[in-house]
């Protein structure tokens, strides 16, 4: 019992900045988390987040798939499971891919994979090779294990490989040896660029030949709308390296843009050690991936997600085009833009001296939305570069928001 | 074009173990996921994992939510979300509570909890306290951020507070204060003991007064078949501090074990900051915990969960009793257990020189399986216990199993 004249002890008042661990302290802004705000507000046209079209997520088909995963699994489908994930799926994955399911580790979203393999690849001051600009999430992921990033010159056919030898052997000449390359070669986040045939089976040789593990980033591969389908680097290191087990190369793939964003379902394809550690990784990082939508998912894949991909290809092909073709009629004379092949996303370069940071205020007036370019790059610059994304808003949509935005720019030019 | 009577460019031959980072190397033993894989054998009596009991897993009641929720929101439940979670359940979970659904952050199972907190308070060397033995997920999920434990001294009711005083004021001396304490006060995994409610109250004082950050870890709280429930540290903190915003103790809750652990849906609830931070940590981690899973919880908390709870409860406590029977029963003299009043789990202790790692390929042989409770132990010993969860098997099992355990005992003495 305690007096009631006894002094009241002095409580803690959490001091949390000081609580936080040196990887907490390197997490950096909230800039997907922002953009997903913008996002949600009904009145504004979003070229922002990276939605894929609401109208195509297959509702009926995942209620259907529900019902017979219940049926067929009973509890087993809200029991625990395996941490390596739901066999047939793997089965599944690997098959298309040529490999055996214990290359092939279930993810919750490729963000997860991201994350874990930056933990367990990254050491604090290692340098990652991204590219200029590369993928916000994982500038995200990889931050907190202290990465010393160096950035990967580009042009419009993605990264330079050429200048990628002159830096891989620089690097190891300063004793700063690049341990992990970071890429998205198809239709990439943010550019929508991809890399050719030829400069993806030069990256597989110059990264063994000079030791660095890569990590291909591949959500958006299925979305092709035009030119020809490209083999991954990871089919290209298969055929190099002699098999999965023999490549340095991981692949991260995702049922997010083919089926639905929503039930967190991708996978990563690798050598049995790495697979090995990123199990370990997982058991602390979630257990494993929920067990129903796994299964949801496998239900899926067969029938349904080869006619969704194509519903999405046309749709978001059509959208492009829409999206393109408003951009020449309402941009002014010195803003340059990538054309995709696929994918969801396109990138924009206006004159230099404006700040796309600024030009977003002056756009949501405006009732139009996109993201600033900055926060896709490693080292900073950028500031006159932009995202659009083609993938969820209608084409009234995008002929009133590219017109909306164009007004934006001419503004700030004047 | 490289010229076929050119070299064939060295290949990488990827050392995985020294690309690893010091994380990685962390990384310890696959024990949950060899415990999985014990369970996953037909014939083998599981009392191993911590899995609900399967035939009281509401399958018809998620079969329902799902078409309820496919109705209600369409597309938005198969699309990504916020990353702090579905509203309407953090507003259920914060009205529970007493606190805004700004202290609550949904989850993708506890154990993604455990891994963010982690990554967000333990830096290199910091001094995290843990129940001897403790949750060995949690070990597993702090490991790689490289913590070093100090074991707290415990007794059956659970940790000892007098021994705490005088260990933390012994770390503070030694310029190695205690970062985090990391505690199962209600029918802890794996002992199945629960503290009492003056040990709480001087704990949550202790602690404050120390400036060590709690982590309380609360699984199993509404799974009690006996005794008084008693207020969570949480609780006690929000009133010895003065609110959410100035507790040092942070709570996490999870909806694995009263509704289904194949969704993977939990809960953080903790001061302004600390899920300020977590929101960026879960952003780099998995965008956001699936849509579709924490809709169907949503639909499931009012109705189905408190009837589920009482279901649970009710089996619990008889498969309990069975087996503490059925110990009393068939277990030697020597052999020493714990009697929970709730939960899962009961711990067991064999006499000196037995090593339990070595009975159970014994016991498996008699077709009954435990966890060895050594994994358990931060640092080390406890190689005569042994964790039994008594929420799966059924009567008819409970006796059979525990009738070959005891043989199995019996022998070992012999």
């Amino acid at each position: 019992m305690t007096s009631s004249t006894e002094p009241r002890p002095t409580t803690f008042n959490p001091d949390w900045e000081a609580a936080f661990s040196p990887g907490a302290r390197r997490l950096g802004s909230n800039a997907i988390r922002e953009i997903l705000k913008i996002t949600q507000s009904p009145e504004i046209i979003s070229f922002a987040g990276g939605l894929p079209a609401p109208e195509l997520l297959p509702i009926e088909e995942v209620r259907a798939a529900a019902g017979t995963v219940l049926d067929t699994y009973g509890a087993a489908a809200l029991q625990y499971s395996s941490t390596e994930g739901h066999l047939p799926l793997r089965e599944w994955i690997a098959a298309r891919h040529g490999i055996s399911p214990a290359n092939v580790q279930i993810m919750t979203g490729s963000q997860q994979g991201l994350d874990l393999l930056g933990k367990l690849l990254i050491g604090e001051g290692d340098v990652v090779l991204v590219e200029a600009p590369t993928y916000l999430g994982a500038l995200q992921s990889f931050g907190p294990y202290g990465p010393k990033y160096a950035e990967m010159q580009t042009d419009d056919g993605g990264i330079d490989i050429d200048a990628l030898e002159g830096q891989l052997s620089r690097l190891r000449r300063a004793g700063t040896p690049a341990k992990l390359l970071y890429c998205v070669p198809n239709f990439q986040n943010p550019t929508g660029r991809t890399l050719s045939l030829e400069r993806r089976q030069r990256l597989v040789e110059l990264t063994a030949r000079f030791g660095v593990v890569v990590l291909e980033d591949d959500p958006y591969g299925a979305l092709r709308f035009t030119g020809e389908a490209i083999p991954s680097v990871y089919e290209l290191a298969l055929a190099h390296c002699g098999g999965p087990e023999s490549s340095h190369v991981i692949y991260s793939g995702s049922f997010s843009k083919v089926l639905a964003p929503g039930l967190r379902d991708a996978w990563v394809q690798a050598a049995g050690p790495m697979i090995g550690k990123l199990i370990q990784a997982k058991q602390g990082a979630d257990l494993h991936t929920p067990t129903f939508n796994q299964m949801i998912v496998s239900e899926l894949v067969e029938i349904v997600m080869p006619a969704q991909i194509e519903r999405v290809r046309a749709l978001y092909g059509a959208r492009a085009q829409t999206m393109l073709a408003q951009m020449q009629t309402h941009f002014p004379a010195g803003v340059t833009y990538t054309a995709p092949e696929g994918g969801m996303f396109l990138w924009v370069r206006l004159p230099e001296g404006i700040d796309t940071a600024a030009l977003l205020l002056r756009a949501v007036e405006r009732q139009v939305a996109f993201v600033p370019g900055a926060p896709f790059f490693a080292l900073g610059g950028g500031h006159n570069t932009l995202r659009l994304s083609f993938s969820s808003a209608t084409t009234e949509q995008i002929g009133r928001g590219i017109q909306a935005l164009g007004l934006t720019i001419l503004e700030a030019l004047a």
